[in-house]
């Protein structure tokens, strides 16, 4: 076992008593650090992706220059496609591209099983370089899309309005459906016991494209996985985090997935979720993103709203309700994570 | 007063008992209809909602084609921010852009207040044309866009991901924000209640981009402007719709604005919302748009699950939860208001 300086995130995650609220922030490492942009210029997204050296740098930008207490691995979560055989490209503007999506039953046998430690050693690598540099200052995260939200990307190709392309597969072959959802689980349940058993504290998946589906379609296509992922998880204590956005029509039952701790995104009330939830699991969450854009004033009330709204006690681990955007002003962040760390200690006083 | 030989729709907005579930469809007339592509090959999109004589006709379309229980105006949004002086191209793959959107105080000064009646004279003639041809057989709507949802365009300049630059303008320009609101929402009320005199039989209020905001900033920047609105409607009876995509979390709230009949996107559980706001408003919708991609039996079996959720007794409109998408074949959206129309009987019988 780890013997962390800083594990304020951990034990939030099982909701044992913290002196303070810990705070991470999704997409921390990326564009709106002038360091991360220096990294860049000498490489495409792709390859800081897949070198190991160079993950593991932007990784450990956020905990050196904003103090954030948690890592998460820098990559992306059509890796797993990736490696399952689909052929993808950045294209400026567009965002990530399968050139051949998935159309049909011959398509979907083409898809490989993997075995992480060869078809996405990158990545493993990554995880075991970053842990060195952390050396114990901060639990490293890993991460997967969900099963449902990476067919998305492999049935239309790219990122849609509509998503007309994996709704007619859902609807009018749900079988095939069904049979790439399960085999994608199985990848990625694969994948995120592989970099737990290289050195990652924790794991989050991120359902991204959860909230297009209606409620019954939610549960039949996107919940089931998740749990499959979990279940089928190879893990010690390590927490797992689940993050469906726009999903706030299922916090009772997402609570009982097995997840440790649930990501809200910020049209939720985090007061009235925990009131929902319970004590079940850990809430991770939620400012708005664009509140970052504001001055420290308003930064500093929105946040202060959220550490009210959960209100005394331990089990929240701060972070925005989406990943922070390029364009935000780095000090913005700054001001956020120092205003969290200095004011939730009122929040955790024993007897409170 | 009209005398309908179709007023389904009017009296389930009022929550008055009805034989049957009345239907319409959220972008009835548009491009999904050969009969409308016929008349774009004519005329481009702007061109038909500025020709009187072709948006009326687009407007009939659906009422003969598919049968539909209410007529909704052909037009778009952004009229009003045409006509309070800014300047929009539909450019195609983008949709609507506003050349040179509103940036400081002088570009909101620059907004003039309107004379529906002159400087939308081509909607309030669509109107007059549309009235003589339906000829009583099923009442109109009439509809504007949320002041919020206009200013999301009139400041991103079209749409966005991020919304960025509007969430910039209300978080550090609160004061600019407020008065921007409060002058669309004063040209909306007034183009409404132009529309209501020229014959529209009901409107709806679209607030697309309500599902952006975090609950107290819903409030404060969108919920208030569509109060304001409807507080300043000339009206007889006429009822007002209000459809705020993704505000899942204040339907208490939004079933006390004044609104008559709350529109829901297809994440809300419809029998949920409606223990949620009793039998104060009426409710509309809210099937799956991509549910019309698949074929008869699911189409009718989740048609059904709608019917089925609402459940016994008046106050409710079968629509889609968003616009029917162009790629869906007119005969599926035929096989949904056959089976409305005909299944929903069994929840109105007296007694029951």
């Amino acid at each position: 076992m780890d013997n962390f300086q800083n594990d304020l995130f951990l034990r939030s995650c099982k909701c044992l008593p913290v002196e303070r609220t810990p705070i991470w922030i999704m997409r921390q490492a990326g564009r709106y650090l002038p360091e991360y942009r220096a990294v860049r210029e000498k490489a495409d997204f792709l390859t800081v992706c897949k070198t190991p050296e160079l993950a593991a740098e932007v990784t450990v930008q956020p905990i050196d220059l904003i103090g954030v207490d948690a890592a998460i691995i820098f990559s992306d979560i059509l890796v797993i496609p990736e490696a399952m055989g689909m052929h993808f490209a950045m294209e400026e503007g567009v965002g990530p591209v399968f050139t051949q999506p998935i159309r049909n039953e011959a398509d979907a046998k083409a898809l490989r099983y993997i075995d992480p430690f060869a078809d996405l050693k990158y990545v493993i690598d990554a995880v075991i370089m970053t842990k060195k540099e952390l050396n114990g200052r901060v639990p490293l995260i890993g991460f997967s899309g969900s099963p449902w939200t990476l067919l998305t990307y492999m049935v239309e190709g790219q990122g849609s309005k509509t998503f007309s392309k994996v709704k007619k597969l859902i609807f009018t072959r749900p079988k095939l459906a069904h049979s790439l959802l399960s085999k994608i689980a199985d990848v990625a349940a694969a994948f995120l016991s592989a970099k737990i058993e290289s050195g990652v504290n924790a794991v989050q998946i991120f359902d991204t494209w959860g909230g297009i589906l209606s409620e019954d379609d939610f549960k039949e296509f996107s919940l089931t996985y998740i749990q499959k992922i979990i279940s089928q998880l190879r893990r010690n204590d390590e927490p797992v985090i689940v993050f469906a956005k726009g999903v706030h029509y299922m916090l009772d039952k997402l609570a009982r997935c097995g997840a440790d701790v649930l990501g809200l995104d910020w049209t939720i009330n985090i007061g009235k979720a925990r009131k929902k939830v319970g004590d079940k699991v850990a809430l991770q969450g939620n400012l708005d993103p664009t509140v970052l854009y504001a001055g420290r004033e308003k930064i500093e009330k929105e946040a202060g709203k959220i550490l009210t709204l959960f209100g005394q006690g331990s089990g929240h681990i701060f972070n925005l309700g989406h990943g922070i955007f390029p364009d935000v002003p780095p000090e913005n962040l700054k001001v956020l994570v120092d205003f969290v760390k200095k004011e939730s200690a009122y929040f955790h006083r024993a007897g409170e």
